[in-house]
C-alpha cells in the first residue's frame, strides 16, 4: 500500500531536555520512526505536543490512515478533546499503532478500557521478543525472536483485555515476560501495541524493530472499500406477524 | 456461592412515569431482578439512580461481588464519578452484568472503548437466543435456545470488541441477528453483556431468563482467593550482567 | 497479490450426477469458484476427487498458496492419505478456504479437533450474512449484510472451536443463527470457513459472494518473507547457573 | 464440587525404568497428581497405559468427569481407538488436563489440529510462571508468579492453536518464554493445557502446582444441568414464505 498515509505522533519531551537522549536521537524519537515508514514508501507525517492542537487537527487525521502513538513523560499534557478526536477517528477506521509508555497514554486507556498498568525497571537488561504467530503479516521477515541488548523491562501481568492475537512475548533478563505484541479492533479501527522503545535506548534504530513498525503500518491501514454498518433505529426486513395477541406492533 | 452478594442497580425511571411499565415491573425492574437472585440464594441489595451517590456508596461497592446494571434513558444522569467508582471496582475483581439498554450506559462505554452502537427497533417481535457455548456455566440449564415471542430488536453491527466467549447469538423475526451473550475481563474483574430485557415486555420474570441471570452471577462472582498481581517499579529476580559495556545499570 | 497461486477444488459428484445441479454450475462448483477468483486476476488451478490423487499430488500443493475445498456426499472417498498431505500444508503456510458442507470434510474437521456438526434444512429459504467485523479485510466492499434468497439452512450450535474472528452471522428465514464466516490460524496456516454454497442453489454465482471468496483468497495467502520458528532440542541463549546444587545441567 | 470424579492417566514407563524417576515419584507420577487431587476432595482413581484398554474403558470414561493425562515416551503405544474415545468423551463433557509432554499424546493433538511441537531443553533451569488473567479461577491462589528451580525447559514457538484464555505465561533461565497454561473448549468439554512437570524433577510435589492442579479439575468439570444442543436435519421454527417464485421448498 504505497499510498498509506501516515502521521508519527510524538511527545517530543525528553529529546529537548537531556542530552543522552537527544544524542540518541537527534531528530526526536517521531524523525527515527517516521525514517522508517519512508523507508517502506509510506507518505509519512509527524506532528508533536508542542504543535497547536498537538498538531493533530480534525483535518490531519481526515488525511491520516495510520497513526503511531510515543508518549511518557506528558501524557497529562495531551487535551482530553484532542484524545477523545483521536479515539473516535480509531473506531471510524484509522489503524492506530502504540508504542512503548504510550501504554498509559489517554487514547489507549480509552480505548482498552482498563488501566493498562504494568510492572517496569529501567536496567539496561537484555530483551528478547519471541514471535507467537509467525502467520502473522506484522511478523513478517522474523525469525524466532528479536533480540535487543538494552531495554527497559516491562512485566506482566500487563492489565489490558486479552487481545485478538497475540504476536510477540518477551523474555527479560532480571526475571520476567510480557505480551509485547498485541493487536486489538476498536470500531472499524485496528489497533497495535508493540512494547519496544525507551527513550534512552536506540531501539528505533534497529532494523527488525523497524521492519515491525512498517509491517504493523501496513496491517492497521483501513481498506478503500471496507465494510460500512450502520446503527440506529431499523425497519424490518421481514415481515413481523401482527397477527397475534401480542402487544404494540 | 451461597454467600455472593450482589446490588442490583436500577434507573428506576420508567417504572415511575409510565403505568404499562409499572404493572409489568410494580416493584421496579430491579425488583424483578433481585427477586430471581434471591431466589438462587444471593444475598441480594438495590440500588437505584435516585438515592444519594445513586445508592453506590464506596461502601456499598466494597461489600458487592457482583452489580447488575439496567439503564436506557437516563444515563447521562450518572455522576460522572459513581461511574468511575463502580469501573474502578469492577477492575478491581467487582463482576458486572450489564443489562439491555445498559449497552449504552458509561459504566459499559469505558469498560468496552468503543461506542456500543447497534440497531434497534421496537415492534413486539420474537426473539430466540441460540446457545453458542453449551459448556459456558453461563447456559447451564439451557437447551438449545431461549424463545421471547415480545422482544425490542437490537442488531448488529454491535460495536463492542470481540468478545472473550460468544455464550448467546439471538434471531430476530424482523431480519437481524444480535450477539446477546457476551463475556468480557477487565482488569480483575468478569463483566456479562446480557441483551434480553426491555422495559415494556416482562422479560425478566421469563424463567431461563431468569436462570440465566442467577447463573451469571455465580460465573461473574469473585474467588476469595484469586491471583494477585502487583505493577510499579520493581527489582530484578535474576541477576543482570552489568560486566559488559550496555550503558547505565 | 497478482501472483497468489490459488488451487479450487471440488468433489465434483452432484454435477455429474444430477441434471438441476448441472444446469446451475455447467462446468461445475469448481468452474465457478475458479472463475470468480481469475477475475480478481489469480493464478487459478482446479482439482477434483476423480483425479489421481484427487488432483492434490505434492507438486501441486508446493505450488499453491490457496487451497479452496468444497465437497458433500463423498467425504469418505477422499483417501487419508490426500487429507493428511493438506493438512500438513495448511500447518506449513498454505491458506485454506473450507466452504459450505465441507464443515464435514476430513480436511477440516482434522484442523479443527471437533465434530464439526450443525443442524440443516434444505427448504430454499432466504440467508443474510450480517458483518460482525467492518474491518476485516475478508469483509471488504460489504454493506450491512448479504441477502441470498434461497439457501440451505445451518444452525447452531455450529460445533467448531471458537474462532479468532467472526466475520460473519447469518440469520435464516426458518427461525435459526449461524456463524457463517469464521478464521482460524493451524500451525502457519490461515483458515477460512465460508457458510454459502449449496449445490442446488445459484449461490456462486452471486457477485457478492464471489467477491467475500476472492477476499478470503487475498487474506489467507502466505506472505512471502513470513516468520520461520523452528523447535526441538535447543541450545540456551543464556547462561544457566550451574554453580548451584541443583540437578543434572 | 465435592462429588467430582477424577481420573488421573500415565503412561507410567519412566517410574519403572529409571531409579532417578523412581524416588521422585515412588507412587508413580499419578500417585503424586492423584494425591494432590484427593486433598482437595476430588473422587480421584488412576489408570496407566499398562492395564487393558489402558485403563480407559468405556464405563471408565462414563463415571469421569474431569481426566488428567500424562505421557512422554510411549504415545505412539496408546491404542488409536482409546485415544478417540477419549477425544470423543471430551467432545461429550469430559474435562480434560493435558500436562507437560503430553503436548505431543494423541489425545491432544487430535483435539488441537496442529503439531503442538516446541523449543525443549532438559538442563535443570529455573522457571518462572507469570498469571496473566489474575481473575481465572484456576490461577485462584497464586501470587505474580509461580518459581520452580528446577525445570526442563519449553520454548516458543509452540504450535498450538491460539488459546481461549492465556492464564499462565513462562520465563526461563535460559531465555525462553512459553505460553505455560492456556485454556479450550471441544465441543461441549473444556480442556486445559498446563506446561508443568518432568519426570526428573520432582514438580507435583510442589504445593502451588498442586493447587493449581485443583483449581484446573474444579474448572474443567462438566456441570450437571449444562446445556444441550442437537445437530441434523430440523424443522423450521418458522413459516418459510413459499408462495414465491423460489426453488423446492
Amino acid at each position: 500500500m504505497p499510498d498509506t498515509r501516515v502521521t508519527v505522533w510524538n511527545e517530543f519531551v525528553h529529546e529537548q531536555e537531556s542530552e543522552t537522549v537527544a544524542e540518541i536521537y537527534p531528530d526526536g524519537i517521531h524523525g527515527a520512526i517516521a525514517d522508517a515508514l519512508e523507508e517502506r514508501g509510506f507518505d509519512t507525517e509527524t506532528a508533536t505536543l508542542q504543535e497547536p492542537e498537538h498538531g493533530l487537527t480534525e483535518d490531519v487525521l481526515a488525511e491520516t490512515d495510520v497513526l503511531t502513538w510515543w508518549g511518557h513523560t506528558a501524557h497529562d499534557e495531551v487535551d482530553d478533546a484532542v484524545a477523545e478526536r483521536v479515539v473516535e477517528a480509531v473506531r471510524d477506521g484509522m489503524g492506530l499503532l502504540v508504542l512503548h509508555s504510550a501504554h498509559f497514554s489517554k487514547v489507549f486507556k480509552r480505548l482498552m478500557g482498563t488501566s493498562c498498568s504494568l510492572k517496569w525497571r529501567e536496567a539496561a537488561e537484555r530483551e528478547r521478543l519471541w514471535v507467537i504467530e509467525p502467520s502473522h503479516p506484522i511478523a513478517d521477515g522474523i525469525d524466532d525472536c528479536i533480540e535487543l541488548d538494552e531495554a527497559e523491562m516491562y512485566g506482566e501481568r500487563f492489565d489490558i483485555p486479552q487481545p485478538e492475537t497475540l504476536v510477540f512475548n518477551s523474555w527479560f533478563e532480571g526475571g520476567e515476560v510480557f505480551r509485547s505484541g498485541c493487536t486489538y479492533r476498536r470500531g472499524s479501527g485496528r489497533i497495535f501495541y508493540f512494547r519496544p522503545g525507551h527513550e534512552t535506548y536506540p531501539v528505533y534504530h534497529n532494523e527488525e524493530i523497524r521492519n515491525v513498525l512498517a509491517n504493523a503500518v501496513e496491517w492497521a491501514a483501513p481498506s478503500d472499500d471496507r465494510a460500512t454498518s450502520s446503527g440506529g433505529n431499523t425497519d424490518p426486513r421481514e415481515d413481523i406477524d401482527t397477527s397475534d395477541e401480542r402487544t404494540v406492533h
